[in-house]
């Protein structure tokens, strides 16, 4: 199997959602079949950065991320784009022999047999700032693929009061699903820094609304990253 | 039961370790066994504020809960200074006939019957920068009386090397316990603002040498409500 791979890198802690801390590698797999207006993933989902897109072996890939965590297991995060549009399942079946764990994230427009592999399947549909439609159907087979999977968790987030009110009805949708909400960055430029209080308080407005508004169901997070390393990339 | 109450507050989100991110309601106890050097709630600690705290039924702390959470269940966080050295069994009770969750945060110096009523437990050993002494022996009666509840964590804060040392020691007495680290934090007054940068910035370093030693088990969180809010007291 040969995939397409933007970048790995690591091991950092993940940023954000169910295992925000956690020690992980990413894989950044390039293509997406969305464009979400505020993506701050552009280089690994516009066809004109595809040229930089490497096309590598699961072995390649797997060789990699033993490289990069000294061959201890830890968690491999699977991200993009979107990863769904490629076969995942070599590398994973490659990485659970030797102890790793494996999450993917992924908007849920394209449900894959590999999902009930994973450890940690996070579903992350787009409000509607993105300027992406979810199609209800399709984000419920992947709710359906994941059932065997460890962990499946709905992840949103928040650029404004319609994408919240949208995330309290995608949550209603789903109430089986631990939910976690982010407040939407719109500093995504990797040579610019991020404005900590800025940042910081879009958390804060996002934590005062929900638990203001007595919906007490969703986890909120920040994106630890973007506090710690604002955009840059690779960490 | 009478309880001495240091303050009730919420709801907001619980700023740190496993939990983190999640609606809370605050219930923070008076009294303590310890006096860490860096302690950032000595108003819960000290007997000089012992004046502050309030007297309270258990009757009248869940009137209170209900009240600020209008009467819709979420994650009840008991606190203090140290909650074990009080009686929380009959608060727990009453709670969670209405479908309240209960967690504790105690370092693991005294252990108490309830525990085993908690959704979560956390058990938050102090490292030698706090200037206290871990009893092993009480804190493994902490951990066997935590068996029959939802989970039992550990949380260690590292201020320094010796602190890191210390913690991959402590980790290794429990290594099936899910394990959080959080960088100190030594801007502790309530009227002074915190300073992002650094904040973030030992995040960052913490982050750097744990997953640059290889040591993958931990989480690394920072305390998201100093991030947010400083630290005012009440959030």
């Amino acid at each position: 199997m040969t995939l397409r791979i933007v970048e790995i890198f690591g091991p950092t802690v993940q940023g954000e959602g169910a295992l925000i801390g956690e020690a992980t590698v990413f894989v950044r797999a390039g293509g997406c079949d969305y464009r979400c207006s505020w993506c701050d993933s552009l280089h690994a989902v516009d066809s004109q950065y595809r040229h930089t897109w490497l096309p590598m072996s699961d072995d390649a890939v797997m060789d990699e991320v033993r490289r990069l965590s000294g061959g201890r297991p830890l968690t491999v995060s699977i991200s993009g784009g979107n990863p769904a549009i490629q076969d995942f399942a070599p590398l994973i079946a490659l990485g659970k022999v030797e102890g790793y764990r494996f999450a993917c994230e992924t908007q849920g427009s394209v449900s894959q047999p590999w999902f009930a592999d994973l450890d940690t399947l996070v579903l992350s549909p787009k409000p509607p700032s993105s300027g992406e439609t979810v199609d209800w159907d399709k984000f419920d087979a992947c709710v359906q693929m994941s059932k065997g999977c460890g962990q499946a968790v709905m992840k949103i987030v928040i650029f404004d009061d319609t994408d919240y009110v949208w995330a309290k009805e995608a949550a209603a949708r789903y109430p089986e699903m631990p939910l976690y909400l982010q407040p939407g960055n719109l500093e995504v430029d990797p040579d610019l820094p991020v404005n900590l209080e800025d940042a910081t308080d879009r958390l804060r407005q996002l934590i005062e609304k929900t638990t203001g508004d007595g919906w007490f169901a969703p986890r909120i997070l920040p994106q630890l990253h973007v506090l710690v390393w604002g955009n840059k990339r690779g960490v």
